[in-house]
């Protein structure tokens, strides 16, 4: 496999994956590694749409977690699309997992309404026009919500999934007020949250979520996913999600 | 005081406080107790409603923990509120304290708009028809949305409330869809979560939320509040709590 400048082949120690990085791009993080854990219910033979694929991070360890029959990445960026799609040829997944370069808005020019069995996101976290803008561009489209909105994304997942197709996302928790209200106003009801916290007496950083198109209310609320104990060692469930 | 049968006066351990409470009724728990101190951070002289007050623990708390200036307990169930103002006699809060027997979708035959600093609510958990229902009529009415739904009290507070007034609810976590979305609907913009565990280990039960009328969005999720350490003692913030 051939590298571009600055960029280097990860070993994601879980069945031998591999993911290419950009060294000084968005690296992945924790928050794609406990998206997928989240997910890893996806129902067998599903078509999954993992919106803002990214590195493809999210889309490999479902391809090896999950038993899903296909997966399409859509990523607006087309240097990061294409470095996904040189990820997929690394692990040989070319047959399950398919990239698109598009913005998500423009989906429908490539997929059809009302099609996937489920969606998972690790959308961009900022509101546009907030926090520190002075970042490479690759990590500010990443990171912000300059080329697409959490509306977008929620608005676009309810036209692609299926009457009761599943919707995952990870976020930031304080966007939760948000992200409830937008998901029921395009009728994604939320079904399961859980917070995410460093350590077990610290507010939650990040929420995960799974809401189901046309669904009726009743939400379960797990327990706090913690990262660390007290003492700063890792919790064992880190250690079982990553495999350690 | 006069007692009626079937009724006993409890110490609330706090400034000498002391609440009559039906035997056979709906005694107050630890969701009133968590409530007002969440709530505790009430503006001097300001003016208060608390919307379904039922024995007053709510008011009568507040009444100690705060500088408030006049606190209204809205009650719609006659015999509880006839209880309720023996009780804030029994502690020589006539001044501060006042009930009004009502349902609350009535108030404003009683307090105008536009004119609370800050709601107190601590509403009925459950859905109408829904769980059991061969409860004491005086008990259902406490804990089931018969008589007034979650979109009443957010409704008829947003009413109540002056430009950016408070609002402090505690309510079953499960809901927590329904409170974010109806209070936004009602332009009362939640600013801070707190939820409720019995263990540390465990899921929320309660939620505690404050929000702001015609705030701008922001919000702020507190580190979870724990009643109990895993080896089933209290922790150090309930003991605080309840000022043991």
């Amino acid at each position: 496999m051939d590298l571009l400048e600055n960029e280097r082949i990860d070993d994601l120690q879980y069945e031998g994956l591999k993911l290419i990085q950009n060294k000084d791009g968005f690296c992945f993080g924790v928050d794609s590694v406990l998206l997928s854990d989240f997910a890893k219910e996806i129902k067998r033979n599903s078509v999954v749409i993992d919106i803002g694929t990214g590195t493809g991070i999210i889309g490999l360890l479902l391809c090896k977690k999950t038993s899903l029959a296909q997966i399409y990445g859509v990523e607006i960026q087309k240097n990061v699309a294409e470095m996904a799609k040189r990820s997929i040829q690394l692990n040989q997944l070319e047959n399950k997992f398919e990239i698109i370069n598009c913005d998500i808005c423009d989906i429908f020019e490539f997929l059809k309404p009302n099609f996937a069995d489920c969606i998972v996101t690790n959308p961009p976290y900022k509101k546009a026009n907030t926090g520190v803008k002075n970042e490479e561009e690759t990590q500010m489209i990443a990171r912000h919500e300059v080329k697409c909105t959490l509306e977008d994304i929620i608005r676009q997942s309810s036209k692609l999934l299926k009457d009761k197709g599943e919707f995952y996302m990870v976020h930031r928790a304080e966007r939760l007020v948000d992200i409830m209200c937008m998901l029921r106003k395009y009728r994604l009801e939320p079904k399961k949250v859980r917070f995410v916290h460093s350590k077990p007496n610290e507010k939650p950083k990040l929420i995960l979520v799974k809401a189901i198109k046309f669904a009726n209310p009743f939400l379960k609320i797990d327990k706090p996913l913690v990262i660390y104990h007290e003492n700063g060692a890792e919790t064992e469930e880190i250690r079982r999600i990553y495999g350690r």
